[in-house]
């Protein structure tokens, strides 16, 4: 499929009648991780987690990576090289190949571009815009257990591997977004990346719509050996869970599980152009986008 | 073609019996450019040639560019402005569309990757890898002008851009690399970003070949008022030019001027791998890769 590395460019060649899809990604020590918190091969890891994770919310296949990578000049060899396995790990896992990218000397920090190409069938890539009033609002796994992580290491404590394995592995729904697209259930798709108030707010301002979100059907995070679901606020504005957020029309039906991975439903599109979430007892409140800054408290 | 920025991929359309092109490169602070140095136009400018001139050098259509932009929290705005009137704009001239990217702060300096994808007819792209003995060595216009510019400025001086085109707004020579293609005359090609040292000893490498160049053909840039030549060295070692080096079967003829880009001959492809060169009394000596770096004196 592919000429790849050692030439001026990377010659990809994508099946007859399909698409190419291209996302890309920094990966910003400081901004993303941090050393003191982050092994290396989890770097590496989330680094091209992200990227497939993009190709995922089109229900498209992943097909090859590019990694720009600038490390500071002191960094150990054996840093990049854990990075490095990390990163390729989880490329064979799904089957991509590292056909590219550059290196370069950075003044100060670690700094990583992920670019993943990938290819979906012509005009059924799962775009945001496509949501219509009445459409169910549907996420897979649970949400708030990346942001928990997060929450935990700024309050000064370690958050471990085993217990927070959205945060060190997140595991991008790739065959899930192909059996949405493949089974026709999904109308419009996004994945989790900023926080669901936020990426929610992507749809419905792409697709020109609003959306009621029920509070009592969102699947929490439960994280710890006590398996404590995380706050409301944690699952509502948490980023980087990485789940997909997806819409289907009415009469769809939308298996509770696909590819071994909980789906939920959690609200329904609306015609009115705002983002409500209701309340157990069934007061509607604004649900407004908080966006998602990977340290703020 | 293109459906773009907006979703969690650009869905790109790449015309049938096609393969796509995807080169990235970074643009760094301190590495490639210095604000004291180098107008934001400028940057923006040189960051999307780079890319520009990888397509060129397979003899691509380039389609798209994704920009990650790093900067730290007090650059100000219109330092970004005009960085991207700078890129903006040359992409305009190529009809590449600004498909997506990413955005974030970078702790320190300036970042960018340019990612840029292109294609061209199936089997067609022109590799590193097929030079074969007996090949002719070509290169488009003037080599040594790029590295000129930052002696003078490494000298505490101020290069110009009206002194220093070659520099300051390179031209990637994307309709010379088509044209190359189309009447199938070269049989190998890379673009000069390394230095001609370097860059020949990549196709060298790739091809299992050696190579023979005069010293005497070396097209020098003239540079300043008085047009004076750079020093052989610049020309041999300087990086950064974007020009073309390509070889060609013996029997073909090929044009001295493509597209308004002058092509000189400057040697041959041999069967022995080492690279010569041959001084103007006929003396031969090896020519070894010096690599590129950036900012060494």
């Amino acid at each position: 499929m592919i000429i790849g590395i050692g030439d001026d460019c990377a010659v990809l060649r994508i099946p007859a009648g399909h698409e190419v899809l291209v996302t890309t990604d920094f990966t910003i020590e400081g901004v993303h991780f941090r050393r003191a918190w982050h092994p290396p091969e989890v770097v590496g890891f989330r680094c091209l987690a992200r990227g497939l994770s993009d190709i995922a919310a089109m229900g498209g296949e992943p097909q090859a990576a590019f990694l720009s990578l600038a490390v500071p000049r002191n960094l150990p060899q054996a840093w990049i090289n854990r990075f490095m396995k990390g990163l390729l790990g989880l490329a064979s896992c799904f089957d991509v190949t590292l056909a590219g990218g550059d290196t370069s000397e950075s003044p100060q920090n670690v700094l990583a571009d992920i670019v993943v190409v990938g290819f979906v069938p012509k005009r059924h890539a799962i775009l945001r815009s496509k949501a219509r009033p009445g459409d169910r609002i549907y996420v897979t796994g649970e949400l708030g257990g990346a942001a928990a992580a997060l929450e935990k290491f700024m309050a000064g404590r370690k958050a471990l591997p085993k217990d927070f394995p959205r945060h060190f592995h997140p595991d991008p729904r790739v065959k899930v977004g192909q059996f949405l697209r493949t089974e026709r259930l999904a109308s419009a798709m996004i994945d989790l990346s900023d926080g669901l108030s936020t990426d929610l707010a992507h749809i419905c301002q792409e697709s020109g719509v609003g959306a009621e979100i029920l509070e009592a059907a969102i699947p929490r995070a439960r994280i710890g050996t006590k398996e404590n679901e995380v706050d409301l606020d944690r699952a509502l504005h948490g980023g980087e869970d990485y789940e997909l957020l997806f819409t289907a029309r009415r009469g769809k039906r939308v298996p509770n599980r696909i590819a071994g991975v909980a789906v939920t439903l959690i609200g329904e599109i609306t015609r009115r152009r705002r983002i409500v979430l209701k309340s157990r007892n069934g007061k509607p409140s604004p649900l407004r986008p908080q966006g998602w800054q990977h340290f703020r408290k």
